[in-house]
């Protein structure tokens, strides 16, 4: 690293998030200070593809940005083995399970101004999830308010048309189209 | 949108972010809070194609997570004008100019907690620039410390190897790739 750190404060913090004010020298040797966001969780981000080569997105009310946004199902982990964050947030967020996992590798996010650091997941052999007999409405606490199919044919013209903005989906997605053999 | 706004108090802010802290109804009616990261300028990130087909990456040594990442040519826009942002970004980090241009849309990252906004766009037709008189050492300031070239061919090699982990950068090369027909 050619950055120094010469001080740190913490500036906020909540369960979700830490914000620190550290005083640095840039890698060029001049002073600065950098506001890191530290989020606390790490994510996990499933791209779940159907037999039948559908990928299952949710639409997800964004509080942050204001917006509805087209994503693949995603979530910061609880757990510390991050498949199984990955196959919890799968179940609430989409009512799926999958029979076959595979570990795409590591992602940050926001790395100019954010610690964040993320896992994806390829998930596939989906099936219906067996009903528990008291749901908690995790759709509804989360703002998911639509489970959407999308052809993976079909998706190479909803991103030309700007269909996915979110660009933690979008990475999970080159991930696991390039692991699918569909980038060239 | 099914969230609602109680109150906001400022938590935090340096010349680049500023993180608020709100009170909030969630979209199940429960009441809780949402400590918000707001990005003050919008984000360009270019993703720069040669002649004979390789992509421009440049080395970023990261402060926030303490890593060196590979990455597209990407800052913060000073200029209303995003395109001009671009250009200038692709030039301070990789000394490179670009005839053509194509906007390929708008991105937001972290949207869970921040509200930063990205606009991307595809670079063509590339050539050195005209050498300052007294250049200013933006690579030294931002931690830039290579400009690599991968021929787009090796790409899926390399991002199914984990060598790009900054989802920004990753979600503009999809969007990239996309738009040269390279992903189905």
């Amino acid at each position: 690293m050619g950055w120094t750190t010469i001080g740190s404060r913490l500036a906020y913090e909540n369960p979700w998030i830490r914000v620190r004010e550290d005083q640095v020298l840039r890698p060029d040797g001049s002073a600065g200070r950098y506001g890191v966001v530290e989020v606390r969780a790490p994510a996990v981000f499933v791209v779940p593809i159907s037999d039948d080569d559908d990928v299952v997105l949710v639409s997800v009310d964004r509080y942050a940005t204001g917006e509805s946004s087209l994503e693949v199902p995603a979530g910061g982990a609880e757990e510390s083995d991050l498949q199984l964050a990955a196959e919890r947030e799968l179940c609430e967020e989409t009512g799926l399970v999958a029979r076959h996992w595979r570990d795409l590798g590591r992602v940050q996010s926001l790395n100019g101004v954010a610690a964040a650091a993320g896992r994806v997941f390829l998930a596939r052999g989906l099936r219906e999830a067996a009903r528990t007999a008291q749901p908690v409405d995790h759709q509804g606490i989360e703002g998911i308010d639509a489970v959407v199919r999308v052809p993976l044919d079909r998706l190479p013209d909803l991103l030309a048309a700007g269909g996915i903005t979110d660009n933690e989906s979008l990475g999970a997605l080159l991930l696991a189209l390039t692991a699918l053999g569909r980038v060239r």
